[in-house]
């Protein structure tokens, strides 16, 4: 394959798209009527580190580090007791949870004003967390119809032009798709979720308990996450296809137009830890209910079938699991990454009605400081 | 060479090094005297976005987009009128500028409590800048102990263990340690000056009138970034080896125990237009007067040598350029990273003071509010 390296292509290629669907969604509209600038936010402090990881040391003695997690904090003023933190998905880092493509606050910004401190991590080999112990080759072409499908901004077949779904929550002006698709990055080395696990359960062991707020790949270190430390409070994840079930309970994988969805065994024990918790699955639209030729789409029809057997599972086996399938009361159009589509606001309302629902949001007592942990601070240093 | 992947390794040796140096610096100061909590801080907005790149595109109309620059801004309210952009140098990102290795506050948030706003950049082909055109292959050897010589911590010549400078402005703490090594990540394609140019220039276009603060290699692209945007207004970089000479003006590289120190030239009418803005070199302490065998330290001598006669060249052509030697002025011990050493507060004031003295930190008047851009942002929509 030869590509040419034209820059701006995709922009007037989607710019005949655009000029199609502004009949029906004014693709201008936060030009002409910019929103109402948001009142200042306070933090009390900010700050990164990076935790988890390995030391390789050669023969002399001479060291590499690597495979640690990237972690950026805000923490307001009287922050409510439990943190949030924010673990992205696959070839995302952690701009998922930052300002949307069109440049409206994610839920980094907006949980902070709700009173949340918030922790966004760049998972090991990823991003900021870039330094692997594993060399890796990475590979180039041009894949972002895929993405396009995947992700459920509408359909793209090449040579036929993107196309959007006629409800997305996705902007469909040139700039908002450009910026969405460079925040993807490549892993720096081999996939390794038991890195991601590994230095997850450091992050919630060191800095005590928190809410974890995860997305698509994000999902499938997340159980194990929750299963390895107490410190996970909750579990809300948008859109993952990675399920864990107790040994013997795996039902079998739902086959599709694209990979297998296989659920993952754990020892029942294991499982059983995932009772303790809550946990919220959350979905949006466009995913076909019947199978579809479309890799992207029918994949999450598969999906939502282990969605469902996951939520059964841990419900029978004593826990308050429960499917938030966003179409079903009422909100319609939102792609892979609710978090950050038109209607962020709401979908951040829905996440704090969960969060008030299971008493996740409330205050410490005035004796126990939230205690937030960064490089240089010890146990004695309580806010 | 085969390799151990022993965990802690270096805490451990690292830790008898410690205990060696406790006798003459409290390693553990910043637990048992917590320093007082800082003031909070308040934010008029933050995000972030990518600037810059290119698009691939194959032969069947998909894309590619890589190769832009990523970038992470906070205003706070009444800001300057100028931003500082801040570039990190080679093997490194953004974190560069975040929360030092001992969590103290690094520029990021010093220069947004002085009423800076500040863009803090990953160049392309790093970090969350990390989506590359042209693929790479990362490899992975035990090497810090070089980078503890060239970013002068002390000296560490494997098999014996390293060594601090005894006065040298880094934590020795295991942890503070740890934490520096772990924030270099690799690039994720050929190295390539020329991106790091273009993608700066369009921020600059985007974003306005800024300042640039830059370290080590990000040097290199800061004087064709100058250059090429007049909204460069001025310069400051901490220890760089990269200079540019006008044409038939290039001294002779300076040959040292590593890589040569070589001007790059450039025509005079670019030349120029380095003169038209106040630019600032600072470097630290422990750079070696006379040649040394140890390779980091002597390419510092050797850039120290050049550092001197671009100053000079650009004053010679009516510029005013200054090269503040931070020993001369008794500020001493500092690292490769002056600006998130143990006294990075005393050098943040340097800082202020070099602004202050070019009236760089002037605030707008009250009918021409800072403009700052964001995604979705036109330029209409005046803050």
């Amino acid at each position: 394959m030869t590509f040419g390296h034209r820059r701006g292509s995709t922009a007037l290629m989607l710019a005949s798209v655009f000029a199609l669907s502004a009949t029906t969604v004014p693709a201008t509209a936060h030009n002409n009527n910019p929103p109402k600038k948001p009142d200042p936010i306070t933090i009390e402090e900010q700050g990164s580190f990076f935790v988890g990881g390995s030391v390789l040391t050669g023969t002399n003695g001479d060291t590499f580090h690597g495979d640690h997690a990237f972690v950026r904090y805000q923490v307001p003023p009287k922050a409510r007791k439990l943190p949030l933190v924010m673990w992205h998905g696959a070839g995302q880092f952690g701009k998922t949870w930052e300002s949307t493509p069109d440049g409206r606050e994610g839920f980094q910004s907006i949980f902070l004003r709700r009173g949340f401190s918030t922790y966004i991590v760049d998972q090991p080999r990823r991003g900021g967390a870039g330094r692997s112990t594993v060399g890796t080759t990475i590979t180039v072409a041009p894949n972002e119809a895929s993405t396009w499908n995947l992700f459920r901004l509408g359909t793209w077949f090449p040579p036929e032009p993107p196309q959007f779904f006629p409800n997305v929550q996705f902007p469909r002006d040139a700039d908002s798709v450009d910026q969405y698709l460079r925040q993807q990055t490549p892993n720096t080395g081999p996939g390794a979720s038991a890195l991601a696990v590994d230095a997850g359960a450091k992050l919630f062991d060191t800095i005590g308990p928190a809410v974890l707020v995860s997305h698509s790949m994000g999902g499938q270190p997340s159980w194990p996450m929750a299963i390895k430390s107490s410190n996970v409070k909750a579990v809300i994840c948008y859109e993952t296809s990675f399920y864990v079930f107790p040994e013997g309970e795996v039902p079998p994988p739902v086959t599709n137009a694209s990979f297998p969805v296989s659920g993952t065994a754990v020892p029942l024990a294991d499982f059983k830890k995932l009772t303790k918790i809550p946990i919220q699955l959350v979905f949006g639209d466009n995913i076909p209910t019947t199978p579809s030729t479309n890799p992207g789409l029918d994949v999450m029809r598969a999906t939502l079938v282990m969605a469902k057997a996951f939520v059964e599972t841990i419900n029978r086996h004593g826990g308050k699991a429960e499917l938030l399938y966003l179409p079903s009361i009422g909100v319609r159009g939102n792609t892979h990454f609710p978090f950050s589509d038109l209607n962020n606001v709401k979908i951040a309302d829905l996440l704090s009605q969960f969060l008030k629902k299971n008493r996740l949001d409330t205050y410490p007592a005035k004796s126990t400081p939230p205690w937030h942990w960064r490089p240089g601070r010890n146990e004695r240093d309580w806010r």
